[in-house]
């Protein structure tokens, strides 16, 4: 459980960068792109029109994404321009678009995908731009082959993190999960949550209290597993037993923190007999271990609001941009951090980033 | 849809009144004092040693209740002297343990068990004694029987809300359950929800990525049916269709109402093609229509951070206190009032009970 040693030279000064993405989904435009990089048998299936076979749910997409930047995240290049450059992005972490790879019941597809998905960033994205750093995309369904990826590609300088769908048959605490954050933690990797996949294949219904109808009620509950898996984290003793594992969580806001952490709070007072390896306050691990990110935002009507919660979720260092390039649904990515204070705009920019990620985020790619 | 008359004379003054506990457990001690008044085909089944068949999980209470005050809470007379009396609580509002009939598979029992204890409620508890007000127990996975129930009920002075509980089968902005609401609005009566059957019978896992395994997590998890039921409601417009419907959440804290309202507020600007009867802010109707409860709140570290969350979900009119009698595993219900404002109290303890119940409260329980 050594930290690895990144060797090559860190390249870019630090204070330097304007902004750093932690999330742009580059998208894969023709699967068959993708084919030569997944296991033999697995590349007929791959390269069909549509791609392989994969559980999907109902809930699609509504918001109108600008049909131009769609076509340009297929392309680094393109991205680069069209993106990137305008908006003053010097780093983008690629994240993709597989964020229901974690629920899809033939676990031996998942892992090809996987790996394969991850070459393919590797080779066309991220070796030729430094730009980008790319996602350790897993199936943590099969654990065995999770952790196979992750040292596979765990001392790539191109890699920064290992992701995998929020969307899950059970809560990420399990001890069957842990591995996963022994080889993160192995590599210095944090891992990185995305919502999603919710309500498909192996994951149960998308809320507590079944399926939701619409996407607009099925989104709004997304934030709902990331609790969840928290909660599981905690109450299993992931932290305790992994204190240097970091964990990013995409897309779910920020407001809900509170709730989870001091309602938490309250009920280990009373409840930890259960538990006795969780030896600090919820919030304790919560806020030493948890990062979120800005897109989207919740939307108060005030900024007073907006600003109170920033503080109790010590934003100044727990929370990262996220761009989410190309799905500007609910609005500019940069419009958003309009009602922060002016003071946590470098951090959340920049500098948090950096403290999460280290130097790997600094290093050539190749 | 015309709200009742109730013919009886108020006989209390609102102002002599100190406090309104909007939620005790009385218990049933010995189910065989239950079957009376279930249809007769269900009572054998019923006056059995441990009561009716019924589903349940396995996250047990982990709190040492005071054996002491959960003997007295089987009984009407020792609950007043052991708990009302020395707390200045004038009015109790009883709300049973049978939070898990909600997902009982055979809707027949679910629905006889809901009739037989709300008669046994009312014979035993509410007629002989003012200090205590009733809820009709209904069993929503038979709308029809149901609506039945509140029908049957729903004039009694001495019942002032409908109560089901939270676990479920599906959300409960389900257009199948729309008949019970309408009941509600037609008998005046406001719709309690309460957590506790979450993972039993026919509700999915306790959360949206499968079971917790502790009952420290479970239960830190229940809120997240309160979000998913709030956002199916608002989502299948419910209070659109139903603008004087009136919900009381109990026991599942106030801090992630911002992160539901003002997701959801973001959320709806972009998403709301697809429910075009949405026609305000989610955070208008919840604001409206939702009301929350004392026990237990958050804890967060610091009384700002409280002060703050109680302004954003407006506590001075949304929020009510509940006592959870004989449950006090989070300590005394009252201490839990310190950190709150003195401003506050009035309306917590008394005035927005009213306010939520209105005269039906003050009512003549015979």
């Amino acid at each position: 459980m050594t930290a690895p040693t990144i060797t090559a030279p860190t390249h870019r000064d630090p204070v330097s960068l304007r902004a750093i993405d932690t999330d742009l989904h580059h998208r894969i435009t023709d699967w068959r792109a993708i084919a030569p990089f997944v296991p033999e048998g697995l590349r007929n299936r791959v390269a069909r029109s549509g791609g392989p076979p994969m559980a999907r749910h109902a809930y699609r997409p509504l918001g109108v994404s600008d049909p131009d930047a769609v076509a340009a995240a297929g392309d680094p290049a393109r991205t680069k321009e069209a993106y990137l450059d305008p908006h003053g992005v010097d780093l983008a972490i690629l994240t993709g678009t597989l964020t229901n790879l974690s629920v899809q019941p033939n676990v031996d597809i998942a892992a090809g995908l996987a790996r394969g998905v991850n070459d393919w960033t590797l080779e066309t994205w991220v070796r030729p731009f430094d730009c980008y750093k790319g996602s350790i995309l897993v199936a943590p369904q099969d654990p065995v082959q999770a952790v196979e990826e992750i040292d596979r590609l765990g001392s790539d300088p191109g890699m920064v993190q290992v992701l995998i769908g929020s969307a899950s048959e059970a809560p990420l605490g399990r001890r069957v999960y842990h591995p996963i954050y022994d080889a993160c933690v192995r590599h210095n990797l944090p891992l990185a949550l995305h919502i999603g996949g919710e309500g498909a294949g192996m994951s149960p219904a998308a809320t507590a209290v079944g399926h939701p109808t619409t996407t607009f009620e099925w989104y709004g509950a997304l934030p709902q597993s990331y609790m969840a898996h928290l909660m599981s984290m905690v109450t299993e003793g992931v932290f305790e037993r992994f204190p240097t594992l970091k964990v990013v969580l995409y897309e779910g806001g920020i407001f809900w923190l509170p709730h989870v952490m001091w309602r938490f709070d309250k009920n280990w007072k009373a409840q930890r007999a259960e538990t006795p390896w969780v030896k600090e306050r919820p919030s304790a691990y919560i806020l030493r271990h948890v990062h979120s990110t800005t897109y989207p935002l919740e939307a108060p009507p005030n900024s007073d609001a907006l600003e109170q919660v920033l503080e109790m979720v010590e934003a100044h260092r727990t929370l990262l941009f996220a761009g989410n390039f190309p799905d500007w649904d609910f609005g500019d990515p940069f419009a958003m951090l309009d009602g922060i204070p002016d003071e946590l705009r470098r951090p959340i920019l920049v500098d948090s980033a950096l403290a999460v990620y280290g130097e790997r985020l600094l290093a050539p790619n190749r």
